[in-house]
């Protein structure tokens, strides 16, 4: 018996399924989530969200059918949480700089920071996130779009505020924010632990031209 | 009998087929294995790769499955000549940019304006090839990378040009270019044809924007 198979005690074993995720789920049920998040996300960014099958997810989580529902109802709630555990971070980190007493120049400095860091940490769930996402549907599509946007709003509102302030120029934040956005989360495709510069060394160096360019 | 089929007169019924994409191949031949390319191009954009039978790419394109095969081979080979049909006219794009006699940053621009009129003359393409890459294997996979690498090289070039006349400050060509490539490359996202914004002037506005932020 696997590790994983030992949490599904309680698992109703015929009728219908517990929906997973509901309030009463434990801390350790949550873990183990997590757990199978992270596992499934490296599935997922080798073979692609399309060509890895359910069954080839419960060997690489060491869990049945039954188990794997228990903890994430389906394949697409799955690439859903995957999505979310990428943007809970991005966000928390957005929040951070929103919140701290600096000038715009310097917000977006630490946005990038702040999202080359989560980059760096998660590449398989980034991979997997900014190709599969259109395999999302109904709830989890409008949830997708709702916190991205949320996202692109925080980027575009601290380039606003610094032409408001005089530190920009006269540019246009909504297409200066995806220019930005363009030059930050593109580095998914080569940014790897270990490599030449370190994810903060590549935002410093991304910030300097960016703020160069956007400066009066 | 759709017009697709009347093309396949001469098609082996049995035995071997003959590998498509030899010299032999008529001018008619490749039109349409180009319209075939264009039309797959989009059912895979919404699909996606894995998630696109042979089944559905014949019926969007009014063939049988021995006439596909004629014209493209393998769903894998469908998918290189997505590629190689976006790859042409970038690279195309990038000799003419190459050949012109100007400064560096008149070349970055005009990168610019050539990268983004792919992007948005061939939105399905760009798509499934940003997307799907993975899912070359062999030889389709070197050719795809080396066909990359080729186009990355032209734009770092032009931005080392730079830092040697004297145009640029003292930037790392190589990250330069690719938070260059990631600002224009990720406009597939949001690029439409019918947009506030056409191809042309966001690339007159992105190349502002970079080209303060390089210069001296």
């Amino acid at each position: 018996m696997s590790a994983g198979d030992q949490d599904v005690e309680g698992v109703p074993q015929s009728g219908k399924a517990v929906a997973p995720g509901g309030p009463e789920r434990s801390e350790r049920w949550r873990r183990r989530r997590e757990e199978i998040v992270d596992t499934s996300a490296k599935v997922f960014a080798v073979h692609g969200f399309h060509g890895t099958s359910t069954t080839e997810l419960c060997e690489a989580n060491g869990l049945g059918k039954g188990a794997l529902y228990y903890y994430i109802g389906s394949k697409e709630e799955l690439l859903a949480a995957i999505h979310d555990r990428v943007m809970d971070e991005v966000m928390v980190g957005a929040a951070r700089v929103v919140e701290a007493d600096a000038t715009p120049p310097e917000q977006l400095a630490a946005l990038g920071r702040e999202l080359l860091d989560v980059i760096a940490r998660y590449p398989d769930h980034v991979w997997v996130f900014l190709h599969e996402f259109p395999a999302l549907t109904g709830q989890n599509a409008v949830q997708f779009r709702a916190r991205r946007h949320e996202y692109e709003h925080v980027v575009e509102s601290v380039i606003a505020a610094g032409v408001r302030s005089g530190h920009f120029r006269d540019v246009d934040p909504r297409l200066t924010s995806r220019a930005w956005l363009g030059m930050h989360n593109y580095t998914y495709l080569w940014l790897k632990p270990g490599g030449a510069l370190s994810a903060e060394q590549v935002a410093e160096r991304f910030a300097d031209l960016f703020i160069e360019g956007v400066s009066r």
